[in-house]
């Protein structure tokens, strides 16, 4: 959507943030030139428009970029702010890449309570009994691990519990590429995304 | 993308083509009056803008409203700007559904040329040369009836060949639903969509 600047969650790069600031500005300057336009009585010197606009984004970028930084050491010092999360799945090299990640970067504010192998004797009904004691709030589950009726029943408790379900797809596999989704009449058909280049505006 | 206006394709629907005429319009309305804004000595009435942007997107609509249903009738009367497919998958609800529609809406420019059945006798250095030798720009593809070896191998294919590759998703895999892609450090990470009340512009 075009409103993705207000998107900013903890898993949002600094990058990230700069550019959805840039993006941003660029909106809120056409809507003020707009606004001029339409009251064409106003007769005000663009000059003044632009130093108008440039303070104002000057201080949204500021206040972001500091609750951005402040949240962060926030989580990371103080220990505040927390998710809580699982891991569904062993230990592959995926589970341990996403494990070590979070060990690295407690800034993102994710806290493992536990990796959980899904072995024979994994049991969904005992794993979400687990969830709901321990205030888990995001489950990662990696998809070749489980079964297909797994994941809908997982999906089930995420929905009816408001826990947050993610997961790591099977990177082997075609369908973890991005898609992109689209109808042909009822039938859902999903088509590997487009080349960034037939998008008019990298042209 | 915010352009996405321009996207429009032979299986774009009616609704979706004025849609995105309308926010074109929205769209070419700010940039107008931000020009007039920018350049304020021009002191323009806003009702004579109005008027302009009024008889521009008058025309550009009646233009592409033109093109999409004189595209349909020159696909359905006259059968030109065919495009060749095939569907890979035997004959299931989904696979038949496709097809029936398809056969439905020869105004979408679809020609079925064969349906395969992916039983063990199936093999996919057969069904690449039979593509190249009978021009099939599309292939749609069950994904539940072929082995993920085989869809890496078609995937790879169509790269090379310029073909278009298209899945059925198995509809009752949880994989199959509208899926977001993230990065939490190098590992992907496919979260379910979000609930559209979570979008501010819809709020």
């Amino acid at each position: 959507m075009q409103f993705d600047f207000y998107q900013i969650h903890r898993n949002t790069k600094f990058i990230t943030l700069m550019l959805r600031i840039a993006k941003q500005s660029v909106f809120f300057a056409f809507i003020v030139f707009a606004f001029f336009g339409y009251y064409y009585q106003l007769d005000r010197d663009s000059v003044f428009i632009f130093k108008y606009i440039g303070t104002a984004m000057a201080a949204i970028a500021t206040i972001k970029v500091s609750i951005f930084f402040l949240f962060r050491n926030y989580r990371k010092v103080l220990g505040g702010n927390l998710r809580h999360i699982a891991i569904l799945g062993g230990a592959n090299k995926d589970t341990e890449q996403l494990k070590n990640f979070f060990a690295k970067r407690p800034d993102y504010g994710y806290r493992l309570k536990n990796l959980f192998d899904t072995n024979d004797s994994f049991n969904i009904q005992e794993f979400t009994d687990w969830v709901i004691e321990n205030n888990v709030d995001e489950i990662f589950c990696s998809v070749p691990a489980l079964t297909n009726e797994q994941l809908v029943e997982l999906t089930d408790f995420a929905d009816n519990n408001l826990r947050t379900l993610k997961f790591l797809p099977d990177t082997t596999a075609v369908l973890s590429k991005q898609l992109h989704y689209e109808y042909y009449g009822k039938t859902p058909i999903l088509s590997l995304r487009q080349i960034p280049l037939d998008d008019p505006v990298n042209n």
